[in-house]
């Protein structure tokens, strides 16, 4: 099958229902995809590479594949407060098995539907699996919440439960059951409402991907402050609160600063979004992140999905 | 070393000096960049993933290797006649090589360089060595050259010469030596002075990466028309005008369609940019493509560049 027609059986009409509202005028099929602004915005732009036994595993159903390596990008834009507007896709596969292309297709849609997003355009090429999905969103000027606005003594939130995807991935593993609760990890979902909801309350913000706390430290770097969190005040499923645990990644919730003065905000957000937000510690002037056990002894800190 | 030392040190920084003349607010190193829209303009988007001994040789410099990945990608801007914006790029690499990175970053350099227009963000990781870049162009509204403008009647004109990537390309597979003369193949160049001058001259047009014959096919198929072309006026430098030769794709020149009347306006355009630039061929009604031979007699088209 040549590129032209794997392309237009199963990467065209993605999301085409959403074309018209984000101003896309030219999508999948030509050179490039034709784009015109809204007015008063900014775009908030990302991008996320997913390899096959490194990112998902190949024994995944397609659907899920093509959901999570879309999702995983997409949550960038959340953790920055951002309404979705489109997305490309670069997808390198082996051979073009018409079967599996059709269950991704179905996977993609699933995250269009989901997001009301169009797949605007993106390349295919021939070699061992792997997806980049490159994202666009948009903020009013000025709204984007940044990693780099956190000050010292403002609370530390999360999201959500934190080691799902890692206990989801650990039970995908052992029983290798389509079955199995492990949604988490097959289909996390990109907190793009709370990301939305989250503008004007937090300082800074990042999506958990490598680690709850090897993350926490990449906003410290960025907003020039240290940070101590409590390990038993981190919301778990479990009541193993290990660091293995919580610093597992993949949880793709959203870590973020607020002032303490935002509390009572931040519960009627948790509360409308039926999302529950826990405070696990607080921003310091000590430029140094500090793990804390329930005795406030300091912890070692292993760390959390390297890259390489 | 972790993605976040990674980053700083091999991908922050190229091509800073531009990120203010695009509106780049926020670049490599959050969650997202941030981007505020010029008025009046359309967004002109588009991406490509080159993998390592299909789209380049592992053998060749890691310069050539970033330069080559990047202009590819920014051809499909050139064909649609965009002024370059800003790009994104996600790398795979099989481990961490601090020689290899550092030469691969000067030669993301050498390409912001040229094109003006800065690295806003990326992802890395782990894997067979394979480089996706998204590339961000704007046109006045309305001004995008398409693959779907062509009329019957046109004249069908390619820029430069053809078969010059696929005769490099044997060079640097007989010689395996640095210092022969490949550029064509080792540093195309994405033709965006052309791309700018044919709007409004132009009225379809498309970069020439899968193979002259099939790329003219695809603007055909977008177009609804025919087209016919003259084997022996395809402009090579090399007396082997096969179709093997001038169908191998590589080449990344332009090829479009205008009008007859434009052909004074053409020629000023060639000779402004010291771009040879050659009719080849007329569009038809006939919706189907003709080689033609020196005694205009129909020939057997063999297929270009398979993605699969």
């Amino acid at each position: 099958m040549d590129e032209y027609l794997l392309i237009q059986k199963y990467f065209s009409n993605i999301g085409s229902a959403f074309l018209a509202e984000h101003n896309v005028e030219i999508s999948v099929g030509d050179d490039a995809a034709v784009i015109t602004p809204k007015d008063n915005i900014q775009y908030i732009h990302s991008v996320d590479t997913s390899i096959e036994n490194i990112h998902f595993l190949s024994s995944m159903a397609p659907e899920d594949i093509a959901y999570r390596s879309c999702s995983v990008a997409l949550s960038d834009l959340a953790a920055c407060g951002a309404n979705p507007e489109w997305y490309s896709l670069a997808i390198t596969l082996p051979s073009p098995d018409g079967i599996w292309l059709e269950r991704f297709s179905s996977g993609l849609r699933d995250f269009s539907d989901e997001f009301k997003i169009p797949l605007v355009g993106g390349d295919t090429t021939k070699g061992s699996l792997s997806i980049t999905v490159q994202v666009m969103g948009t903020v009013k000027k000025g709204e984007a919440i940044l990693r780099s606005g956190a000050k010292p003594d403002q609370g530390i939130f999360v999201s959500g439960l934190i080691g799902e995807a890692y206990l989801g991935l650990k039970e995908l593993q052992n029983h290798k059951d389509e079955n199995s609760n492990c949604s988490a990890y097959l289909r996390p979902k990109a907190q793009i409402s709370l990301g939305r909801a989250l503008v004007g309350i937090a300082t800074s913000a990042i999506d958990i991907s490598d680690g709850l706390l090897q993350d926490i430290e990449l906003v410290c770097k960025s907003s020039h402050v240290g940070a101590k969190i409590y390990l038993d005040r981190v919301p778990t499923s479990t009541n193993d609160k290990s660091v293995k645990v919580i610093n597992s990644g993949d949880d793709y919730q959203i870590c973020f600063t607020a002032p303490m003065d935002k509390s009572m905000e931040i519960n009627q957000v948790s509360e409308k979004l039926e999302i529950p937000i826990t405070q696990i510690g607080l921003t310091t002037r000590s430029g140094k992140l500090v793990l804390l056990d329930e005795l406030e002894k300091e912890m070692v800190i292993f760390s959390g999905f390297k890259h390489f």
